[in-house]
């Protein structure tokens, strides 16, 4: 089967970049420790100001949904509601043939 | 330093998408032993056809940019350049900040 990819988009409020930022990478921690989750980067693109995006890749699109019940993770997206300017966006979301850096 | 990440989108000449998959799944072999590669995946968006992604992480953007010099690899881009219905585009660059699945 093919392992699941996602980008997300993360619009904060003015000057609240750092503060999602942190959310997020706390939100990795969680997830790291979910079924099926191989990949969950936090990144900024220097071209966007306000925004912070992730990177994801689960064993299957299941795994990221279920990742949702992790303990803990509503508590983060709650905090992190607050510092949304709007809702996060699924950009992309790809079926991975194969490569190097994750396990098959 | 911040780790860097690259999505590229390749659009294959009409029903050549398969062929231009194993050519990069070939490269994804020779790119993970380059100084620096952490993660070469090649992927599908089931909503564009004749379009293959490749999703990049490296210890730095020098460590991508020599790439181009590991054995094999621009022979390798030589075989697919005749698959291309335009040139390889670089959609996404990020600084990743942190997070679960790659080495710190």
């Amino acid at each position: 089967m093919y392992k699941y990819g996602l980008s997300v988009k993360f619009k904060s409020t003015e000057d609240n970049r750092q503060k999602l930022s942190s959310v997020l990478l706390k939100a990795s921690e969680l997830v790291s420790r979910a079924k099926g989750c191989q990949l969950y980067l936090v990144s900024l693109d220097e071209d966007e100001p306000d925004t912070v995006w992730t990177t994801e890749i689960w064993d299957s699109r299941e795994d990221h949904e279920n990742s949702l019940s992790v303990i803990g993770v509503k508590e983060l997206i709650s905090q992190a509601s607050c510092l949304f300017a709007a809702p996060p966006e699924k950009v992309k979301e790809i079926k991975i043939l194969g490569g190097y850096g994750i396990n098959p």
